[in-house]
């Protein structure tokens, strides 16, 4: 029996979490095993109801479960509060409470989807397959010092990019080990030319890249790797880099597959509970219409099985139910073409759930 | 009589400087305005000779010119030396001792040329006219305390982002002035939900930008405009950053145009010497085949012209020059496409003197 925190939060998360849920209900009649799900309250909606976007109750419910689903958080109806009061605080919250410190975002266009891609259809059919693996608690999110000065007229603010080679070593490895299971190749991103923190990771990277002789390691720059995502994305296996290029790039990547509502990740560390949420955002503009694509939320369930649970047949069962839906002409909005079947939220939940 | 400083340094840097020398000359006899060039040693070039990538001799020229203009610098022979003595930091020290405090940089994709840009052309097609303003003097990349320190088996490595409300106020004004004289739309790039420099940032664009009732200023998270650049490009007029983001925003913007080897940029501050040079590297790999693009130098030149002297003719007849080339068909390597007519480096400079 697995312990699942479910935390829906604001904007699009309550509806597609709603789908996962009815995708592993299909799981656990299929393979036997069995989820005990159990909600939680996150971002805007907690802060409405307990003036917090993390609530103390929220955080018990996570450390006493076995994996935490996520959906979304935030909206326009709460960038005006300061910032500790503000959704995205219960997601950095999150990874620090629970120490994720690798955070994991496949980037994939299907080849039926190369047409939703802003890229153009050479540079993308069947070619863009790339994992990235961003740091997640370290540089300069969570660095310390950080804060401003007022000296007279003028006032002076700083924040503070700062890794150990215990930190770099321990993201290194997850990327080094996730390249194992793909095509063996390990990009690093960094400044190294400039910043003395990229000097020690790529010093770092370089030494833990001894232990994986089978794995082949490059080094690219960052302003480098924002240009060849674009130019060449077939070119990428996994890319391993920091936290703040890592939020940029993948960002960029995500983009590139045309299906953004399709991206599922996974946050985690050296122990669980592990964290699986959608990449994309909370979609104020489409919450409520019942047309947002919970591919990205049923994938991120996917994860959670392989990576929490070690349930692989079971993850490969939803992986291989939402390839099929799309091979049999299924779309939500975000990615219909011409003539497609365009389906509700619930209705392509539906889908994915019988093929199971 | 305006001086000039070249300063060509690496790879195909010397090439296309010639070309740029060869087209002012051709704006020297037209216009009637006296040049008067001397070279400087930079880079890996001048590492060679003097064993730094910035001699005091070069640094010196450049002090006592009126404006700047910079080939490119570095490549895979000099990737060895430690960082005091690579070629880049020769651009790094440039910007800090000259105070070039803002880096302009223009993405530009011409009509004809949107079969060359990586994105659908749908996306591209007469969308995508957008001026970058970096900050260039500031934040990670000069910040202080950085270095690292060794406790027992660890080492932690540290840069400081840091930011004066000053060093926001000029760079922002620098972008309002820009944006004014083109679509009167400023989009201002942070990472103020995170970033105790974000915040300071945004609120000192919100304050300059009541100086410029006339110009429409959005924020913008950093991640979302990664995405933003790729989906919709044609949504931005001037971007203006910080130092890394910018450094990374706008190699993403300048590969979209399919053109970077057109693409020219200024560094300038609150006065000259001023400095130009074209966005591409020292292309290492085409260097010494006399392939290479000019017209990105070409164009730096002209930049040079409006901005450190305010010869806006000759800097508009030198723009005219280059796109009544490209409509005449004549193509550089770079941006062949079908049956084109290739020229040489140095024949397309022809092309453009010629037709000055
Ligand atoms: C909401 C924000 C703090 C967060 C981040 O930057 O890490 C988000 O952009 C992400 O990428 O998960
Ligand atoms: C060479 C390097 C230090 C430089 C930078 O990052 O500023 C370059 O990438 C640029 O964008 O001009």
């Amino acid at each position: 029996m697995y312990n699942i925190a479910l935390l829906p939060g604001d904007g699009i998360g309550p509806e597609v979490i709603k789908e996962a849920k009815k995708v592993l209900y299909a799981i656990q009649e299929r393979f036997g095993i069995k989820f005990n799900f159990k909600e939680g309250s996150v971002g805007g909606a907690a802060y409405e109801v307990f003036g917090a976007p993390l609530p103390d109750d929220t955080l018990n419910l996570v450390k006493d479960s076995d994996a935490v689903l996520f959906g979304a958080v935030g909206g326009p109806k709460w960038d005006h509060l300061k910032r500790e009061l503000r959704p995205e605080q219960a997601i950095l919250k999150l990874r620090k409470e629970l120490n994720l410190f690798a955070n994991l975002r496949p980037a994939v266009c299907y080849r039926f989807l190369a047409d939703s891609s802003p890229l153009k259809n050479n540079i993308i059919s069947g070619n863009l397959d790339l994992l990235i693996v961003r740091e997640l608690t370290g540089g300069l999110y969570f660095g310390t010092p950080r804060g401003r000065e007022n000296t007279g007229q003028t006032v002076r603010a700083f924040d503070t990019m700062v890794y150990t080679s215990e930190e770099i070593k321990r993201v290194a490895r997850v990327a080094f080990e996730a390249a194992r299971k793909r095509r063996k190749k390990v990009t690093s991103v960094d400044k190294a030319n400039v910043l003395e923190t990229s000097k020690l990771w790529r010093e770092v990277v370089d030494e833990v890249s001894k232990e994986y002789p089978d794995v082949e390691l490059s080094h690219m720059y960052v302003d480098n790797c924002a240009m060849q995502l674009v130019l060449n994305p077939g070119q990428f296996d996994v890319i391993l880099t920091e936290n703040t290029f890592g939020d940029i790039l993948s960002d960029e990547a995500s983009v590139l597959t045309g299906s953004i509502g399709m991206l599922p990740s996974a946050s985690i560390g050296e122990k669980g509970p592990f964290l699986y949420e959608p990449c994309h955002g909370s979609a104020p503009d489409i919450a409520g219409k019942g047309i947002a694509n919970p591919i990205a939320c049923i994938l991120s369930a996917a994860m959670m099985l392989e990576y929490s649970f070690d349930e692989k047949e079971a993850a490969m069962c939803i992986k291989d139910a939402v390839e099929k839906s799309l091979e049999l002409g299924y779309r939500t909005y975000d990615i219909k073409e011409g003539e497609g079947k365009v389906l509700a939220t619930s209705e392509m939940g539906d889908v994915i759930k019988k093929i199971i």
